[in-house]
């Protein structure tokens, strides 16, 4: 019934807005013990996880996953042993609660001090692996907040699972158990009904395929942290150093080519494309990367077939790169402006005024020079584990870990001050 | 014609995003040039805008403004003194764009940094008042934006005026004229156009009547900077300094009761009401303010008439207080939980654990101890001028100065990273 579907979605979501209260005042410690219980017990048999998790396996093929699917679904010891590594990495880090940003004594005396406040309620929806459940729980109860839990109906019986744990180690330490909440419902309605209560859930972050995440762009009534694609190049320059542009390029592509932050498309400088595309060509095709370049790029590169002008406009997430020869630093700004999504670009270049001219002018999350597009993560720049990355310039752009999962209250302390007319 | 208009919309805020990019690199050095250009202008004899602005002034009543409204309308040879000065202020202020908010070096030598960068473009909505027309270009420009300004009907003549003026000055340091765009057309549709073009417009401001904001809220497709209200309480505590209250609420009602960080109701500790209450509502009531109590509050004081549950829940923006009796810091905190508006909350009070409390679980963007609402203002607290007060969780909350119009990015040098398996 899509009106109980409603009432439950709505009850369950002012559950955690209850809370949320309680989490905010947490002291790192209890917040801490928590996630080392947790740890602890991920270390531990576990027969009905393990069981839950088989039967979501078993089930993988009526949902029409492929192999690599079901096998990102799969639990197993080494997994757990991961996933339990996590945590304590997470309690490892510091409490953003609290933490003072600014402020200072005013001519009038009186004490400000910004003071970073938890957000409150988050609503996280994300598809398959069910480690993310862990993770998505540890970082936001950590940040002092509740968080509502949507995951793929493929990993719901892993998640049921996984959701007990995390409630029952909350009750252990005595903490609000309605702070990690879970939607069990598989009807897609149940995300509709969540995304129009703003009166209870700060903020959305949707983790998945681009359809999921348009979906909630458009019906959500809170903020949504979130990036579409991740459509991320790297621009070798005339003053490359050649050997390291290269092992750039091959990392960006190949050492995970199916996430956010891979490169998608490669732009050589024409001063050195004869010197550097057939090189780098081969490299690449030697790793299985299928190569779709421009006209100029076809006439270099053997392996190169002609892309289309919707493979400049491709996150492949694959194997796959489209190659352009462009005349120097404008051409190359220009189609990164024209194609980029924002997330993450890179140059490889030895000359000072253009690696500055490309950190200036190329507006995207994380720009890198001489280093590969890879490291636009939480954990790379020093942020610690993330929730996801943003590629929007409203609250947290980039990495979003602990401290972009708070917001701010300004706390003033004074004697008796008045304000003159 | 509504095809027309929508057109219009659209290549008016095309032209604000095509300026937005060289804005975004200009030196703070010619920004100021810019801002005391202006603020000589205004200090010259200007016919033109004197004569926009009795136009607006003559046209006042078809509007139906009241003697006040009329009487903001109005620019007067002091108050452009006043708006030169402002300018100045602002010029005086650090250039948020390029600050460097963290970073350092990690482990494998990347040096990483977190820079401001500015929105991009700001659509600022707002009305009557022709001053802030300079004040929003100001702020917005200084932090590196384009700004679409659209004002009430009522200023149009004077923003007109003062837009030729911004525009003339931009044009005469050499900076984009489409760096400052208005929108002329009266059309309430005009308004709806711009709220879904959120390829060219990064943040909305709506700066207003509660309607207006709500409108904007429903129907904008990029994020708004906004407060609802300010219905700002100050709770007298039975550990209050009594004549520190006293002048802390006749403050907090009296000084500016119009504005939105002004009192809009008492909380008064059960253990002092009779002490404290009879005294305040004579001050209060000596300077016009009419008393609406709860049921203890109309026992003690002759000058309360009853309060209405609605009455709880109402910014008057004028000379009427809602006062409350409360058993303690528990009702005072429920209270405000159930009415407030998270803008503004205050606490007097000489107890350091009841303090503690109250700033710890009062969810307000501000909440001051010892102190007048009034200070809840970017000026105050030590950020500038301010384009608005944010009551949201998101971006930025309290007053927004400078660096709240902007957003950050990664910067990351290296020298041939890759990213290991």
């Amino acid at each position: 019934m899509s009106a109980e579907l409603s009432v439950g979605c709505r009850e369950l979501a002012q559950r955690a807005r209850v809370a949320s209260r309680s989490l905010a005042r947490l002291t790192r410690a209890a917040k801490d013990r928590w996630l080392h219980r947790l740890a602890d017990r991920l270390g531990q048999p576990n027969e009905l996880l393990l069981r839950a998790n088989e039967q979501d396996v078993a089930e993988a093929a009526t949902h029409g996953l492929t192999a690599a699917q079901v096998d990102r679904l799969r639990l197993t010891p080494a997994r757990l042993r991961d996933a339990a590594q996590g945590l304590r990495e997470v309690a490892a880090l510091p409490d953003p609660v609290g933490q003072v940003l600014g402020g200072g004594i005013r001519p009038n005396g009186l004490e400000v001090r910004k003071v970073a406040v938890p957000l409150g309620v988050v609503l996280f929806i994300y598809e398959s692996r069910p480690n993310v459940t862990l993770d998505a729980a540890a970082l936001c109860v950590k940040s002092g907040n509740a968080v509502i839990l949507r995951g793929g109906k493929e990993a719901l019986a892993s998640n049921r699972a996984l959701h007990q744990l995390l409630v029952e180690e909350l009750q252990a330490e005595g903490l609000p158990a309605d702070a990690v909440q879970l939607v069990t419902d598989p009807d897609r309605a149940a995300v509709g009904y969540l995304l129009q209560l703003d009166e209870f859930i700060d903020v959305v972050i949707p983790r998945g395929g681009e359809q999921l995440i348009r979906r909630v762009a458009r019906e959500a009534r809170m903020p949504v942290l979130k990036h579409y694609q991740g459509i991320c190049h790297v621009y070798v320059d005339r003053a490359a150093d050649l050997p390291r542009a290269e092992r750039i390029v091959l990392n960006a592509k190949c050492q995970r080519p199916g996430v956010c932050n891979a490169m998608e498309c490669l732009l050589v400088d024409a001063a050195i494309a004869e010197l550097f595309l057939p090189q780098v060509a081969r490299s690449l095709h030697g790793r299985g990367v299928e190569l779709r370049g421009c006209e100029r790029t076809c006439q270099l590169v053997g392996e190169a077939r002609p892309a289309t002008p919707q493979d400049f406009n491709t996150e492949f997430l694959d194997l796959i790169l489209a190659i352009r020869v462009v005349a120097g630093l404008d051409e190359a700004l220009d189609h990164i402006a024209q194609h980029g999504s924002k997330h993450t670009e890179a140059i490889v270049t030895n000359d000072l005024n253009t690696a500055r001219r490309f950190t200036q002018e190329v507006d995207a999350a994380t720009v890198l020079v001489n280093a590969s597009t890879r490291f636009n993560d939480g954990y790379e720049l020093g942020l610690g584990a993330e929730i996801g990355i943003s590629t929007d310039k409203f609250h947290a752009r980039g990495p979003c870990g602990l401290l972009e999962l708070t917001s701010y209250k300004y706390v003033v302390y004074g004697d008796g001050q008045v304000r003159g007319e």
